[in-house]
């Protein structure tokens, strides 16, 4: 840690007003489907009116984006040292955690909720991507409201690349630097111009999937309202839908479309990157995404099997229901189709351990990751051999080169760490009067970034029935999750704030 | 690994046949009870008549003994060479499987049970000292057949300890030379006459404190045959006992001796050993031991203070039914006086937790071990530490010593195998049909050796309805847990079979 005069609180309240001014534009962007939806939106300009949200959408928009200016004005100018590693991980934590809090009003404002909770519940929810909802009746709710909660997702994801593959590295969290290695840019001097170019050329692709997949959605008879708000949906691995039923209602063409982009979403933008360049190499040699595939095709088969023999469906809609519920899982998106939690007992106890691996790090995905539990697996492979021939050395080797013990150690505490605060999660989900799968499911789900558990909160089910202090408790949890839990917890570590 | 000419067949089966030998006089040393119970048992000398037991355990005792004697003679004499690392792995994974195929035999001679599968489970979890029974109706049994059954227990944690102490420190296994590097007498060199110094000691700590429990329960007003069995399954924290529901019946005076009991068995046998020498300082300065009380000592209010406010039960009965359970999971007895599953959810959810902690390293415990939870904590604060201060060397810290790398790398393999096996496992189980919550509860109660789980295997129920090949899926976790994962599945590894 740099040595400076203490820690620049000004240039982290700057950063929160470019942040918030960026949140309010984006909000008002809204108005457009509030309008467009409800013709009489300029003659019905009111608040709490929940079939009315362009007074709400309009008055939150300008606000935020006016408070982010004044926090901007307000803040001397950003200079070469005013962001160091530590003002680093305080702006990242609080980002999330301010643009939710700010995020949350225009559901207040419009009525839609009388609880700042659940306002909050469904905002952070939005932005880490996770997708968990508090809304019974989706239907029911205006349209620009509607936009804006499928935008947290965009927007969280749009995020969460940046900070997976250009900021973390930098800041040293998670075995991140490892990764991400070999992303075009990155290296840990020279902090700005590199973040920069790096995150101009991963929104590049990000909105180039997300317009593709507006598109073909449309090809499919989606309106374009719809399209886009599950295009945002997928590739932040999101899974708000604007149905009650998430994806059970549209057509088997509209089902693989998102399962494709599902899986694009969940795989690292680092290699979206290598095949727009046409470095097919670095694609196909890559040991993470080969065992992404594997993983998925795998459970796929095995749950499409026992739908297609145990539960007697049609071969096609066995082999679709499967291949979405594993993908949705698998890449934290949370989108159903079918409700998994009525298939046999071992296919959602398979779904309930796929909600642990996560997608490829570096992609929009939540939960450990696929590069993780491979290392994992790996090292404990080694353990043996260094058993057997104790005086050899034997580092574990990812994509052909050999990893150092501490960043093993590090990807060791990081999975540690996730099944502590699992393991302690689920034991206060009980305290609050969940019963036992309710709980592991709550708390799984909420740390993967994921959506939908087990129990109250299956894939047919949602968050309103959990009390509120477990909902903040939850919030919380998807917070760790999706900021990879060091940069979270660091935060709680005496020594960050001692000189 | 020392290179000779290839694996020591010859040793290993003539070490067995020690094993048979001593086994089949154990055996032998029922028929006292199985007499004493049952005056005519000398006019009713046949075997597949589960009310008398006398002419099966002798033929099977003399049987195995003369096996025994048979491979012993049959296999050339041993010498300082015969016995190496590989052989010591091979002979202590076999020594558990050998000794439970054959101690299975007086239960299907008996007519007990029809079923070998029944017969060989039973057996393995009274050998890992688990406790997990099939027998529905326990007091139905005849007395022979449930001393024989209370002294699988025995024998395993005698053998358990000195495995723990004495050999596995000497084969490198799971860290333990670590944790044991101040017991008296081990060194890595010499295998042999420290070993047998070592394991006399431990014995004798074991022998005494198992006459005490005998005693204090004699005390009680048990009579001499519950005593010995309670002892035996105690001492071992086996969980094995004479009663259908289990220790719930007796009297306060004997629970609480119980627990005390169980404590003791929980602990490191090196400790005692210290505490016999007078050495207290050792003793009181242990983290491990520290940290097991505090662990004991908060579950115990926590649930207590619940029994008493939410359950109305008395506050000494609170106390004692929340001690006893709690001591009695966490030192993976399974002894149970008060069914857990009837309580408020956050308890049976706590109680499962503490079935991974399991005992003290060097103890007749199961689990994960209270040192190594210890080890993972202190290393995951300390990798915050190191985000921070990324040049610093900050080595994790037990008793006043800094510990190697190495050594949390195995700890942390440890771990991350222990989650995959009971992951896989419950997946495994749920695919020959148990739900959600007997699936996670019989694996995490098989592989941390403990007994009763939850749902159908909870503490008032048994392993009777458990599919075939669940229960020898069940029966190879017991085993694993027992052994330290490390010493078995080293065994699965192409490369320690190679030269």
């Amino acid at each position: 840690m740099v040595s400076r005069g203490g820690i620049n609180f000004s240039a982290i309240l700057k950063i929160m007003g470019v942040l918030l001014i960026i949140e309010g534009l984006f909000m008002l962007s809204s108005l457009s489907f509030s309008a467009w939806y409800d013709p009489d939106s300029l003659s019905n300009l009111r608040f709490f009116d929940p079939m009315h949200d362009f007074l709400p959408l309009l008055v939150s928009g300008i606000g935020i984006s006016l408070l982010g200016f004044l926090l901007w004005v307000s803040n001397k100018k950003l200079d070469q040292n005013s962001i160091g590693k530590q003002e680093g991980y305080i702006i990242v934590s609080m980002a999330w955690v301010i643009i939710s809090l700010f995020g949350a009003i225009p559901f207040m404002l419009s009525g839609v909720t009388q609880s700042y909770t659940n306002a909050f519940f469904e905002t952070i929810s939005g932005f880490t991507t996770t997708g968990a909802t508090i809304f019974s009746d989706i239907e029911a709710l205006p349209k620009g409201i509607l936009f804006w909660r499928s935008m947290t997702h965009w927007i969280g994801g749009m995020g969460i690349i940046v900070l997976s593959l250009a900021i973390l590295p930098v800041l040293g969290i998670g075995g991140m630097q490892l990764f991400v290695a070999e992303v075009p840019g990155v290296t840990p001097d020279k902090l700005h111009p590199r973040i920069t170019q790096t995150a101009k050329r991963l929104w590049f692709i990000y909105v180039l999937l997300t317009l593709a997949e507006t598109g073909l959605l449309a090809l499919g008879g989606m309106n374009l309202f719809d399209a886009l708000c599950h295009a945002f949906g997928t590739l932040a691995t999101g899974g708000f839908s604007t149905k009650n039923d998430s994806i059970a209602g549209f057509s088997p063409y509209i089902q693989y479309v998102i399962v494709i982009f599902m899986f694009l979403a969940g795989v690292s933008f680092t290699l979206h990157y290598f095949a727009l360049k046409r470095m097919f190499k670095k694609v196909t040699g890559n040991e993470e995404l080969r065992h992404f595939i594997s993983i998925i095709l795998f459970s796929t088969l095995l749950i499409g099997l026992s739908l297609f023999f145990i539960q007697k469906l049609p071969a096609e809609t066995a082999f679709r229901d499967a291949l979405f519920q594993v993908v949705s899982i698998v890449t934290t998106t949370g989108y159903i189709t079918s409700d998994y939690l009525v298939w046999p007992y071992f296919i959602w106890m398979l779904i309930f351990l796929l909600m642990f691996t996560g997608g490829c790090a570096g992609s929009t995905g939540g939960g450990i990751k696929i590069v993780r539990i491979l290392l994992l697996f790996k090292n404990s492979f080694l353990e043996l051999k260094r058993i057997i021939h104790p005086q050899a050395l034997l580092p574990v080797r990812l994509n052909g080169r050999s990893i150092s013990q501490s960043v093993i150690l590090n990807v060791l505490a990081f999975f540690l760490i996730y099944i502590i605060i699992f393991a302690f999660g689920s034991l206060i989900m009980t305290m609050l009067g969940l019963e036992f799968e309710s709980a592991v499911g709550s708390v799984a789900a909420s740390l993967g970034n994921i959506g939908p558990g087990l129990g109250i909160v299956g894939p047919v089910e949602n968050y309103s029935s959990i009390p509120a202090t477990g909902k903040w408790i939850l919030a919380f949890f998807m917070l760790l999750g999706r900021l990879e839990l060091f940069t979270v917890l660091i935060l709680f570590s005496p020594s960050f704030w001692k000189r």
